[in-house]
């Protein structure tokens, strides 16, 4: 069977385990609390300003409603603002950003329940993780953004899958997001790489739409010799839809716990495991893969944001209680503090190349001649509890414990009014 | 200078020649005739339909308006439905149907003149065969759709033109074009071929908008090592820009005057030397260049649409003084018509590679013993009265004498409103 086809009937028929729906519920609690805790920064406001005069059902993160399409636009986007919503490392990108916000204005448009959100979200999650696979690293390295490319085709089939479009209907859809899905990794570290989940979630929306209206498109429009695949340098990677259905891969999401570069997460989870600083430290010895060391390892940061690529720094406000959850204590004020750069200048950073890209090793040298070794694998899923329990911690520290404790009863119910109100509260007050 | 800088001082700067302006009223003319013959097509009302509740300023071909960006969206798509719109060779693609929307939906948000909407689609146009060209053939054959990909490029500096941006403004919309610019040509034979000019237009105005809104981007969006370029196979033809602002290659910009396969059009052109069928004719020797036997040899055309792509039977259709600018010429019935297939069957065609895929050359033989040979190039740009003469006839064959003098009117003025009161005519009525 073609691709198309096997995913075109994935949306028709998948049921997605007990599991995969409760991994799907942590997620929408943490792309809704990145998303309210986006609604601010200067991208968000700018799309918002934008759609100003789009008249639709669907909720904006922020305020207001717009058109379908339009609020998976600013909500993708919105949600990807801060860079801290969840990643799946094999599909190399960010599964929430590009379908939850294509899901949700599907399902308001439709009327649908939350759990047929949640339902057609960790199918378009599946979906997308499943689709980055099979576009491969080689995709990545050319210099395509997995959450925009891979995500459309995700966010095509959460939509198909809240409009229940036939398998023939969807493999059209597939091919309206194949001739549109697009987003170069080249716009880092500018607005345009949010847009570009945005423009994945926009993607499906409109295809999913335009095909039920009877819109054709190629049949094959991934797979096809010419389709988005071969022309966009994937690795076709044969094995990538094993077992689709049967085995959920979106189980093995990441979420981010610490507000600042993910290449800082492993050393921060190893220091978790020190509860306090009550002993006399006299160094910190971090070891780290190499790649690493290229992108944060800025020795003496001097503002919050240099703040999120220091090593030094963020072991330093780990050891002395800050939590590196929260947004705010990346400040410029943290970053001059004299007793955190007193402990920082204790800190030596070191490369090692036996470690994963995900590991991390930290040696701890007291004055009392202790040393301590901790250890931290990005790659081994916390287990559930264990997760849930982080996921409250990060959200109160997002958005306040009273809107992260009215997220989770949001999400824990039957309604999308409880979330999608949460959502629209108006970030200007 | 990087291209991108170029292409921002261009938006900003350029004068277009008056011959250049010339030419783009025509391709104006001809573009609304083919969106108004097009807007019954189903691809056109499935977008009009889907655009209900949009709300905005801007014209949709076939009444209605909406957004500027849904209105560029919608009548990229419904120009191109009939695939007789206009075509730059070297751009490998067609630019009014990606330009002139996004100009046009721009120019109306703007409270443009005619005048102003002419001199930036002029820009736009230049700019998208100017990028075509630098993508080249190696971006075509990968798989990609120049009209889509290089046109948004086009439809973005029009619509930057049409709202004054600075410079910088120009290079973060071209940048955002950047990561959105899509459309692949394995969608042909599909809705999807026209929704991709459609697609491009969006882009423009989009791209621009946010731009202007203080969106951010990738500086060196095309050219940069993970640009658009590099990513989708650009040869990066380093002339492509030379001339920029002093030679206009739009000038070269083709229009199609038979309602058939591009492939037959050579062989047309050479058959309007012969006035009428006053001769008794024995055979007529089709030569042509080898790849469009491949495209448009149907022998014994069975229906009007295996008529677009027949040799002997519109061979034979043009020497019986059938009009084959008239879409309504491609009828079942004559395909079935007896004179027409007894023509048709004295037509012979064969391949020659020494003609270029541009050339045609037929020979006919009459009773009498006459040998008379007819050649034609459409590389020869048409002087500028026989084209206007041209345009005249060709878009009185498709919106009828009345409102093909309307339009004519219309854009020689200088108010907008004349040529989008007659795109907003009700196709319905």
């Amino acid at each position: 069977m073609s691709i198309e086809a096997t995913l075109a009937r994935f949306a028709h028929e998948a049921r997605p385990s007990a599991e995969a729906r409760d991994i799907l519920r942590l997620c929408l609690r943490d792309w809704a609390a990145c998303g309210i805790a986006g609604a601010g920064e200067p991208v968000a406001r700018i799309l918002r300003a934008h759609l100003e005069g789009s008249t639709g059902p669907a909720t904006l993160i922020g305020g207001g409603t717009a058109r379908a399409g339009h609020a998976a636009l600013c909500n993708g986007t919105t949600s990807h603002a801060l860079d801290y919503d969840d990643t799946h490392f094999a599909h190399i990108g960010h599964p929430s950003v590009a379908v939850i916000p294509a899901a949700l204005a599907q399902a308001e448009q439709t009327g649908a329940s939350l759990d047929a959100l949640v339902e057609a979200a960790a199918i378009g999650a599946e979906a997308s993780i499943r689709v980055g696979i099979w576009l491969g690293r080689a995709h990545y390295e050319t210099g395509f953004h997995q959450t925009a490319t891979a995500g459309a085709f995700g966010a095509t089939l959460a939509a198909a899958r809240l409009l229940s479009l036939e398998p023939q209907a969807t493999r059209m859809a597939l091919g309206l997001a194949a001739t549109r899905a697009s987003g170069l990794k080249s716009q880092f570290g500018t607005m345009a790489k949010p847009y570009n989940a945005g423009l994945a979630a926009e993607t499906g929306v409109e295809a999913a739409l335009l095909a039920r209206a009877g819109m054709t498109s190629a049949a094959r429009g991934l797979s096809d010799g010419q389709g988005f695949g071969p022309t966009h340098h994937g690795a076709a990677d044969a094995t990538a839809f094993d077992g689709l259905g049967d085995d959920w891969a979106l189980i093995g999401i990441s979420h981010k716990f610490h507000a600042c570069c993910h290449g800082l997460h492993a050393m921060l989870e190893a220091l978790a495991g020190m509860d306090a600083l009550d002993e006399d430290i006299t160094s910190i010895l971090v070891a780290t893969h190499p790649r690493w060391r290229r992108v944060c390892d800025i020795a003496e940061p001097r503002t919050g944001l240099e703040a999120k690529f220091s090593y030094r720094l963020t072991a330093a406000m780990a050891l002395s209680g800050i939590d590196t959850a929260a947004i705010s204590s990346f400040t410029d004020e943290a970053a001059r503090d004299p007793a955190l750069c007193a402990l920082r200048d204790r800190v030596s950073v070191v490369s090692d190349d036996t470690l994963t890209e995900m590991q991390a090793r930290v040696t701890i040298a007291t004055g009392a001649g202790d040393r301590i070794e901790l250890c931290h694998d990005l790659d081994a899923t916390l287990p559930y509890p264990a997760r849930a329990e982080r996921i409250d911690r990060k959200t109160r520290a997002l958005i306040g414990a009273a809107r992260a404790d009215a997220l989770r009863l949001a999400v824990e119910g039957e309604a999308l009014e409880p979330l999608t109100r949460l959502l629209a509260q108006d970030v200007s007050s």
